[in-house]
């Protein structure tokens, strides 16, 4: 493994393992040492990426959004679809994904120290922004949709249904509570062509991934067709 | 001042200091030693009281709902105002009610300890529920609405604008945020005719108390009097 990539795992080894500390202890009782067991490295090498707690935390904080998967959506595909399956694959993903659910814990709780959460409500907020911004001007939106408004309600709404899934049964129903969500905000904003079409149910984050998954192969498949075509055509391949 | 009565006032006394720590420190960094220097009373006082710092945690917790100032609503009024009003009005005592800020930071952050606290997330979900269930009875709600999700879903998306609106801007424009949120939801939850005379505007809170002041003002007048005229007419007040 060349040296750059080694740094970069080791980092992303050091961040989940602050995320699970973080989830399970808050930012407050957390400590580098219990950090330092988890990622099994040296203290050398958590202070050559990592300059104290706090920088820490803003990173794990950081990766809720900046390491979000991108989803391959058609461009055809519908704006508000999109806008519903950033919510829902996120339900879906906060199941198993340890280092998002030690971000979300650390952004929705107001430690005793003014560590700023301020990132992943303006990081969300900024793509759904857009995404809606997009969808008005395909016409999916109605017109008197402040796009900027509309996003900023739907994620700190989300962060809200979030807090109360996990006071009430550990985020047993965060999917559930997402889909009333949508199913509620979503009449308020776009179409009754687009509303009609939407897919705001419970496992739609399960059926997003799905078909993005099938996106994939459909498009590795096409990919290689072409290269076989290309090679029978005797057409170097990325020439024709 | 009675023996009863000095206690009831011990008790607040206490339980309004503890919020303040809370609020300030959170749950886990707060302790008895503030709290009773705040308070200005003794430890025995505390504990005759609170036998620990979570049963005072719980206690301040539970106040933000069964300490919420009831308002003089008239029978006639439209209940989905009442809905709407739940949270401007929540919004614009936050700004100056210490016992609801400390309340509401408990609720919303989770600790390390297993602080139950879903009691205010129920409280207010069974309030709403009510509101919800009423409306739907007098025709106001849209015959297809299920009370009980449209009031969790109106109280965790609360609680979440309040934690984002805290993140950013230190709960500045959280009356705006909760009119944005109704301005969303609303639409799908009641029949148009009452949606057109619902005030969701920011200023709906102070708006409301003026109101609610005007109606206790009317209500005393009128019972003077009433008052008035049964003496004149000779007839003991409270008989005719």
């Amino acid at each position: 493994m060349a040296k750059q990539d080694r740094a970069i795992r080791t980092r992303q080894n050091i961040l989940e393992a602050a995320a699970v500390v973080f989830d399970q202890k808050g930012y407050d009782a957390a400590t580098i040492t219990e950090i330092l067991a988890r990622a099994e490295v040296t203290k050398g090498a958590l202070y050559f990426h990592f300059t104290s707690k706090e920088e820490l935390a803003l990173a794990v904080i950081d990766a809720q959004v900046t390491q979000a998967p991108p989803m391959p959506y058609m461009p055809t595909k519908s704006k508000m679809q999109e806008l519903v399956d950033m919510g829902m694959l996120f339900a879906h993903r906060l199941a198993d994904d340890a280092l998002l659910r030690g971000s979300v814990r650390l952004t929705l709780e107001h430690g005793s120290t003014s560590l700023n959460r301020s990132g992943p409500f303006n990081g969300w907020s900024q793509l759904h922004t857009q995404v809606l911004a997009e969808g008005l001007e395909r016409g999916e939106v109605l017109p008197h949709v402040v796009p900027a408004d509309t996003a900023e309600l739907l994620v700190g709404a989300y962060a809200g249904i979030n807090t109360m899934s996990q006071a009430i049964n550990n985020r047993a129903d965060l999917e559930r509570r997402a889909s009333v969500l949508y199913e509620h905000v979503m009449p308020s904003v776009v179409v009754p062509s687009v509303l009609a079409r939407l897919d705001m149910a419970p496992g739609r984050g399960a059926r997003a991934l799905a078909e993005a998954e099938r996106l994939r192969e459909a498009t590795v498949r096409e990919a290689a067709a072409e290269a076989a075509e290309a090679e029978r055509a005797g057409t170097p391949v990325g020439v024709a």
